[in-house]
């Protein structure tokens, strides 16, 4: 198995339906994925063991953890401790995020979709790509 | 502690010279970083106990882990195993990259600096942040 991998190449899969779209890059220790949220996709309160910190790459994000509520653009990080409630909303552009998940999401045994262009790089011809 | 930071609100320090100057969020289980890379910056070969994953956001990458050598653009990723050799050098325009570990980075007692304007993403006015 390659270590060096591009987005592109790896299976999407459904998080929270087809609005909340993930790909994941796995260690032993960590979960690394890259979503890509619709339109005002709304991810509902929920709490897992796995600490999770993460950025928003494109577009913009509504976040709650616990009580503390912010709106991120680009560069808008979060850093959910173990078993704290969390939600999000995208904004009305949509969003793409990284996640990072530690222990492994061992829970997701979500079914692998063809690989398919990624929102976000964009693979426009002539880039560094 | 605000859980939601605007990443150009932290205070960046330099890993590898001022080349490599880093941001970071840190859990109780992962150290979240995003990298800014000069044009052909270089890492030497290195390993650490903690396993590391990762992305290019903007620019390329040179990277080897082991015997695996690749060129990356934005979407390349990387997953280095807990004390894998690895190295990388920073393409003619740079790059800004994330990094996750698990466990955090309890080495990295680097002199935070000042704040100062991200090289991703670039403010401009009127955006979404």
């Amino acid at each position: 198995m390659s270590n060096l991998v591009d987005l592109e190449t790896v299976a999407p899969f459904d998080v929270w339906g087809e609005a909340v779209r993930a790909r994941r890059i796995e260690g032993e220790q960590v979960t690394f994925a890259v979503v890509e949220l619709a339109p005002n996709a709304t991810i509902p309160e929920h709490r897992h063991p796995q600490e999770q910190l993460g950025m928003v790459i494109t577009g913009t994000m509504r976040f709650r953890i616990d009580n503390e509520v912010r709106e991120l653009g680009p560069g808008g990080t979060w850093r959910i401790l173990s078993n704290r409630p969390h939600e999000a909303t995208a904004g009305p552009d949509g969003a793409v995020v990284i996640d990072a998940f530690s222990p492994i999401r061992s829970d997701w045994n979500f079914e692998l979709l063809e690989p398919r262009p990624t929102v976000w790089p964009v693979d426009n011809e002539g880039d560094a790509r």
